[in-house]
């Protein structure tokens, strides 16, 4: 192949990677070690500064977003995150004062959620790029994966869908801080991850690339169908006045931009009842939107049935 | 502060954003969680396009060194790496047949060393940063941290020093393919991590940075003072023609640039005969280079004793 990395695309790149080592790693967001009682789960997530950090936002935003989707990937594995480590890539000409005001971001974020940060590594490269290893522990019991999918589960999703869709999309029209702050406001869904593996959920799976994205990777992992139930998809609001706004259709703000980080979880019919009230009781959103069902992944919107085909937003395109 | 990063040194930079969270972390090359019988060290490095892959060198080369380096951590803790977690950030206009090479030379040196690819994450950014993480783990009792140093001990080194800056001095100069190769021509000294751990030694530190930079560290973490016995120090035969056709001090070269990552560790006087002899046993080249003595960092050439001053290579500056 002579071509560049952008003929292929994320997914692809990463099975030409696996495919030279001969053996598969866990689809999971995290991997996870057997410590004895527990899984010690280890994670890890990157973003530089041309991809994910909009003009105009926030030092202390971007920090705080970095730490969240490091944590949220641990949350998605129904773990409770202990430790940070960091590898910062900066620039020499970046100001003290940013990666201060950075570093006050990832604080406020690590001391909401008890994590400690551990240290880390720190170069000089041509762009800001922060990569973060999150660790933390999960009973064995309730560790939360992507490939338990069982025939009869019904899909929920915590929270709503779109904000941070709309925020991109309003920032790329405006050029506004808030909309390059909408884009960036995320929290990792911890207390929802640890609820949702109490309750037995059978597989989990947190939202960054966008709905359709996750129901396309489960479906191929679970080798299963999906019937998405577009009425009851929480949507948030900012992703319907977006929508107004640009004209782009709510659609792909809200379930194919991504960026939302809500877990999206399958469990089975007779727990759902006690998960439900349990949340309700916690103060957790959590919406049935759909249901494992056949071979194929289908939206169903106005009493048809469309078959769910683009991914969310995916790196290299 | 309205400075830029360049002003303060990777040193001071670490100081500042440690500063801001009241509290300290281990001043080790891994971080390391009780698991029981044994501690899970998890470390993490980076290396970017601009600061660390010089223009010429083969593509597998920069992916084995990206390996190496990211196992030495494991090593210089004593450990025994088993597991290597990738966050790849990589710009849309590269070649696919190169990263494909770059995972080839991974691969071979993970191979070696009997370590698992775990997966890992994959964005894409203006240009190539590549961040591992690498777990491996160590018996309690094992464990070389970098503050054990005790009075009486003396100083040792794996391997001889000065291959890797030899090829950075002549590759500047000539910008020839074989020096670029020579810089980044490392192994991860994960046996002798073993076996110095095994053998009582009070502490260890790669040498990434250089031996006058690790001396320095562990002075300050330590509060003692070292003397190095400069004629026992072993000068790779490249960094003696590299400052021969360069100009180059072979000091500099040697002592200063760093990038070797040999291990430089302590040991108590009455240890060293039993560790030289299994060290012998195993084909691995330990020099004694110095001792611990007084409170500052001496350098003993020439029958006159030289404060060690300068730190190795440091970024930013």
């Amino acid at each position: 192949m002579n071509g560049v990395l952008s003929d292929l695309g994320e997914r692809k790149i990463i099975q030409l990677v696996r495919a030279q080592y001969g053996y598969g790693w866990p689809d999971d967001d995290a991997a996870y070690i057997d410590i004895g009682k527990e899984y010690l789960l280890i994670t890890t997530d990157s973003i530089s500064q041309s991809a994910h950090m909009p003009k105009g936002a926030r030092w202390e935003s971007v920090g705080y977003f970095f730490a969240a989707l490091n944590l949220s990937d641990i949350a998605a594995m129904g773990g409770k995150p202990e430790y940070l480590i960091t590898a910062f890539t900066l620039p020499r000409k970046m100001r003290i004062d940013d990666l201060k005001r950075l570093e006050v971001g990832m604080k406020r974020c690590l001391e909401k959620y008890g994590v400690k940060l551990f240290g880390g590594d720190t170069k000089e490269g041509m762009e800001i790029n922060l990569t973060g290893v999150a660790i933390g522990t999960v009973a064995k019991k309730n560790i939360l994966r992507r490939d338990g999918v069982r025939k009869g589960d019904v899909v929920c999703v915590t929270g709503s869908l779109g904000k941070n869709g709309a925020g991109y999309y309003m920032w790329k029209k405006t050029g506004l801080r808030r909309w390059a702050e909408l884009l960036l406001d995320i929290e990792p869904r911890i207390d929802e991850g640890v609820l949702i593996a109490k309750s037995g959920a059978t597989a989990a799976i947190d939202l960054s690339d966008g709905l359709f994205s996750a129901i396309l990777q489960l479906s191929k992992i679970n080798r299963c169908g999906f019937e998405i139930d577009y009425p009851k998809v929480p949507i948030h609001y900012a992703a319907k006045s977006a929508g107004i706004s640009t004209g782009v259709n709510v659609e792909d703000i809200a379930l194919n931009f991504g960026g939302d980080y809500e877990l999206l979880f399958t469990i089975q019919k007779s727990k759902l009842n006690h998960l439900l009230s349990e949340a309700k009781k916690n103060g957790i959103r959590v919406s049935v939107i759909g249901k494992v069902a056949g071979r194929k992944c289908m939206l169903v919107k106005d009493g048809k049935k469309v078959g769910i085909r683009k991914a969310g937003y995916e790196h290299f395109r």
